[in-house]
């Protein structure tokens, strides 16, 4: 993985590739975005859109079609489609985690209201609807109505699971595959299937989302505790000051002898918590090495992710795929 | 209107046509509401479910299906999935009107929390995507998809058009065809393509569920004034309290002179209300014949749906449809 510090990063690689078709899709996450009726919705909307992130979901979408071959400007739409449903959904996390910043800014729920949060989120889902229904694909519809469904299940498991230190691996992977892999996983299954990519190719490709989707989100919650050397920034420990049973905290419960048990309980089971406390939940996961453990969980599904990929014909975008599988996990130490 | 009193109402007689078609709905809304992971999700929405209501929508599909001999399923998983777009609406509503009861009884963002009930929205929504899929009827997608974004732009213009006293009446319009006939339209429309009812028969029965759906709802906002002849009971008065500007209150804002003005501008504008204030908004529509222009227009709406059935075949389910136009404004007197 040392040839990342000095090439381009794979999503920077990729985006450049697909840099027409991104600027297709941002035409066309705008243009739909407006309601002539309700000019609330482009200012909430915007502020997200504008806020730019990655669009790491559209730029999957718009990589496989390409790779498989496809001729047309469905990829385009379901691009944005995907792009969509991820700001919908950030937009009711953001009003069911009470957050106040997301990106580094304000959230829409703290610069309106959680109303507008909630509306707006469903104003853009059905906007996705519209666009997929465009397609005239069935397929594609059933795949992301399947995604839609996995991903509200996941978030309200989410929200009954914290807190709740019955929670385990299984329930874990059940949470993260709807909060991210199920997306990933649609958004990649849909650019092959628009493309009439054959049938293995497609289960591949939905496999390679799948488990980017899971290794990204193990990643992403075990960067929450500063990575595996547990170093402690101003953005960690999020997630344990709100109670929330990540992986790297999961394994630790599972490894708890009686008194840690009882720290945990009072901490995340109980929601008591006192100055100090983060540092000795981080020092009981280096004592039972959980960190390092999650860190190789997360290596795991990249390798699964880059193994899905082995039986796609050689390309360009591939390799890029694959170095994406690499450049994930690599964000962690 | 007066054999109502002692015939059947409307969707009581067509209810019991329909009886064994309402039984399979019933019976695929249950088992789609399950989820094995989240077991919070039928709590809520077996609450919900349970409770009740008049099943309107789903009836007006089954019934449109029927009166155009419809052969075949699909119109079950229609009629599901309106009364899944439905239920997912009356949560997310609750959650933006802060509501505490619904049907009597308690909300479910009231007996669990906010995020429960927008996590448990979303969900219901994306069940309706997934049964209306399984139609595999494209046309039908594309109403429902149009008629879920006329839904969430229609509840955010109501968001930002409350406590707005330059709300108009075409603005009103399109907030309660969001809030009400976009949804009894779409239920209609797709009863008749999902029979292949030639065209002229699909667009005579969109506009019924659109002239429908706008009578019902604004029936609903006058008998919130206790009807035309503005008798206060325990249930009215909510809208004025939370400043929204329905039909009377619009027209009321229209005739109003400078005193006027200036009181509802302190009432509805500026939120301020104190004991006497609900009084005298009602003699202020008294004064100025508001809640009978009101129930006019209402009436109106009623005939206009009663007038797109006339092109249809003569039928028993017809007479009912007809019926349900009238049996809408009288329950308004």
């Amino acid at each position: 993985m040392d040839q990342i510090a000095i090439a381009d990063k794979p999503h920077v690689a990729l985006a450049r590739l697909m840099r027409d078709e991104m600027a297709a899709v941002d035409a066309l996450i705008r243009a739909r975005m407006v309601s002539e009726h309700a000019p609330r919705i482009p200012e909430v909307t915007a502020h997200l859109v504008e806020a730019g992130g990655k669009r790491l979901r559209p730029l999957l979408t718009l990589a496989v079609a390409a790779m498989c071959g496809y001729r047309g400007d469905n990829h385009i739409r379901l691009a944005a489609t995907v792009e969509f449903i991820h700001t919908a959904t950030l937009l009711h996390d953001d009003v069911v985690d009470e957050s106040e910043k997301r990106r580094g800014r304000p959230t829409a729920n703290l610069m309106w209201d959680n109303k507008s949060s909630v509306l707006v989120g469903d104003y853009l889902f059905s906007r996705a609807f519209q666009l997929m229904v465009e397609t005239g694909n069935l397929r594609v519809l059933d795949i992301l109505a399947n995604a839609s469904a996995t991903i509200a299940e996941g978030e309200v498991l989410q929200l009954t699971a914290a807190q709740d230190l019955g929670t385990d691996e299984a329930v874990y992977m059940k949470v993260i595959r709807g909060k991210t892999a199920a997306l990933f996983a649609a958004a990649t299954e849909v650019g092959g299937v628009i493309a009439s990519a054959p049938e293995a190719s497609v289960t591949a490709l939905r496999d390679y989302g799948d488990a980017l989707g899971i290794a990204f989100q193990i990643v992403d919650d075990l960067l929450d505790y500063g990575g595996s050397t547990a170093k402690l920034g101003k953005n960690t420990g999020d997630d344990f000051r709100e109670c929330k049973l990540t992986l790297p905290l999961i394994k630790a419960v599972a490894a708890a002898d009686d008194t840690e048990r009882a720290f945990w309980q009072r901490v995340i089971g109980d929601g008591q918590q006192k100055d100090g406390d983060l540092a000795q939940a981080m020092a009981l996961m280096q004592r039972h090495g959980t960190l390092a453990a999650t860190r190789a969980d997360a290596i795991g599904w990249a390798t699964r992710a880059k193994a899905a990929l082995t039986g796609l014909p050689d390309s360009e975008i591939r390799e890029h795929l694959t170095g994406l599988a690499d450049y994930v996990v690599a964000r962690v130490v």
